[in-house]
């Protein structure tokens, strides 16, 4: 077999399909988030990130920088091995201190990155537990899919979001089987919030342990920026939340929290855990200076939630459409692959503003957007270029404005 | 069903067989590696590290340390998302470029550990070349399993470092399925060595890929750090080398090297590269460092391949036996899973020296050992600090001397 003539002919049908990634090549400029400068073939240009996960701008957050230099300093670059091989550090084992007190929980564990973290834990819990079948949200993370077909498991997948749906499925399955439901507080793409207490009466009614993927909420919600679940006073429900270290905290890695037996035995039977080098010191350190500057401070979270409310408003007045949404995250609607590349490229080269285009396989086709996500950092004006840049992208695109 | 008296049995399980893991709490004393601070329930100790995989040391390196530190200063803390979406940094851009360069390659592409690298490169070949048989040699690292487990393409074990059983395989499979070879250069557990001639040789004649996973090597050998296979002159003969950035880089992540093409495919259809937050900023920038130094200089080299023929040459005098091999790593052999332990556990106690025991599973029982790992900065002081503790142990223990 001619395997470069099979891989190249694999890559040509993604560009046939408008679906070939190009990366931007970027460097985030320190102190003057959202900016960053852009290396591109004819040379450099400063842009304005409107699409960064680093929701609050933590990553630029003064005390997770020093704490971040300081653990550099204190004991180098990496962990220098497994946890288990001469790689926890002290810093690791105060992170997951601090990541069990923000969740109520009894213990953490930490992952390389929130990925492996749902993909080792679900996993994990499918191959080990005799019997259990695995509810899963039809609009779970990549993550947990791949968490959930490694468990090799029985496994059943709800509507999103959808009570109903998923208590006819825990009434359909067998009584005496152990059962686990699986699902995200808020998704990714669209935005929206699981109806988590819901979810936590038909576990309780079912016998069914829940597993919470909080990524998009952990910093951002609740008094101490517990998540979604905190905001609700529903913590102590969950047997697990997951989380990411590597969105508002800012820094890199992911992690669960639970009670400690459940950790521990993660912890003990997890291949993707076990055998792969602990996160470096220095993004522990950072993780717990952003966690504990989160934990009081709700000056970051009050802005953002203002900035995403000024910039909704500021897209109606315009008749930009957006999905209705009661997260942080703002999704535009294009709804045509090709449109919605040609904007982005145009916002890029034409106004210094950098929002990835969405497009399927991520989201269904006939939905592709921008996924706009304001920070704390984005100014009035930086609002006014972009929604004026739509504006004008938006006549000449001859695309359909939102009705007020 | 009671799902945390379940894991407590299960954890009990491990108890009883003497495998539960209890993690050593340490933070790494920067510029006077290998010492490090170990936090106890009564108090701290000084220990020296004798089973890092921060082979050279390069953890503190000062130049690793100060591209760090200037990166975090000039772009923050994390990343800010995935490689597509925002979390493109340039110093991941320079990284692969570094990569490429040190391989001989066309191309790298870097994925937050090593163990990702593994397990979505393969996992994503054998999932996406129609009827791919993966040749998988019988030790392979616990990521590589994962992933061939994972691309659920046919995969054929052949015993460990056997070229008459490889090619008895090769030979027995249908001759026009595409194949893939997947092995290791230095294996982590004996420290012995792939004859990469001799499968790159079956590899052509019966027209197969091969994947070398060089994560024991790269930094260590070869003229430039570019691993076994270039001290041998293979490079350009593997379609594939992968390696890590957390062992004798000193830093964290995992890579791939190979055509434009290939690389370009994994980064197009690998879940666990796409769904990722990116590797920090910081953390490529010390990588990038940690390759270039170890590039040119050969001090790092020259100094370990000499600490450990010290460190052999000391042990033989005392009779205390250890596996030979032609590699770093240096396993002396207990051969009893509780008295290793013990060993262990008093070498830390009472004489400050840290090395982790190695039980089953990770190796056969009867073969438990205590896996050490001499570095360019262990002292002549601290090898007889060490080697006068086995000999002491040895004897309370009643175990077997070697024979000179």
């Amino acid at each position: 077999m001619d395997f470069e003539a099979f891989f190249k002919g694999e890559l040509e049908g993604l560009h046939e399909e408008g679906r070939y990634r190009v990366f931007a090549d970027l460097e985030r400029q320190r102190g003057n988030f959202p900016r960053a400068t852009r290396y591109t073939e004819n040379g450099q240009q400063d842009v304005t990130v409107w699409c960064s996960n680093d929701y609050l701008g933590m990553g630029q957050n003064a005390q997770v920088i020093e704490a971040m230099k300081d653990a550099i300093d204190h004991c180098g670059a990496g962990a220098g091995g497994t946890r288990n091989i001469s790689g926890t550090n002290h810093y690791h084992v105060l992170l997951e201190r601090e990541l069990a007190d923000l969740h109520g929980k009894e213990s953490a564990l930490i992952f390389t990155s929130g990925y492996i973290s749902n993909w080792a834990a679900l996993g994990t819990l499918g191959q080990k537990i005799p019997g259990l079948i695995i509810f899963s949200d039809a609009l779970n993370h990549a993550s947990m899919i791949e968490g959930i077909r490694y468990a090799k498991c029985e496994r059943v997948i709800w509507k999103h979001n959808d009570i109903k749906d998923l208590e006819a499925k825990l009434a359909a399955a067998d009584p005496k089987a152990p059962k686990l439901i699986a699902f995200e507080s808020v998704y990714s793409m669209d935005g929206d919030i699981a109806p988590i207490k819901e979810i936590c009466d038909l576990a309780d009614k079912y016998g069914a342990m829940t597993y919470l993927d909080e990524v998009h909420a952990v910093g951002m919600y609740g008094a101490h920026g517990g998540g979604i679940a905190e905001r609700e006073g529903l913590m102590d429900r969950l047997t697990i939340i997951e989380g990411t270290l590597g969105k508002a905290f800012g820094v890199m890695g992911g992690y669960i929290t639970g009670s400690t037996a459940l950790c521990d035995f993660i912890r003990s039977f997890a291949s993707g855990f076990i055998f792969t080098t602990a996160l470096p010191p220095s993004l522990a350190a950072g993780a717990v200076a952003s966690i504990r500057h989160l934990k009081t401070s709700q000056l970051e979270r009050f802005a953002h939630q203002e900035r995403v409310r000024r910039l909704r408003s500021m897209l109606d007045a315009r008749g930009i459409p957006h999905m209705p949404n009661p997260s942080h995250i703002v999704p535009v609607m294009v709804g045509d692959a090709a449109k919605c590349k040609w904007i982005s490229d145009l916002l890029l080269d034409n106004f210094g503003i950098y929002v990835q285009p969405i497009n399927y396989p991520t989201v269904p086709k006939k939905t592709e957007r921008l996924r706009i996500t304001p920070t704390p950092l984005h100014s009035d004006g930086d609002m006014e270029h972009l929604v004026g840049a739509l504006h004008q992208l938006w006549s000449r695109c001859a695309l359909a404005r939102a009705v007020a």
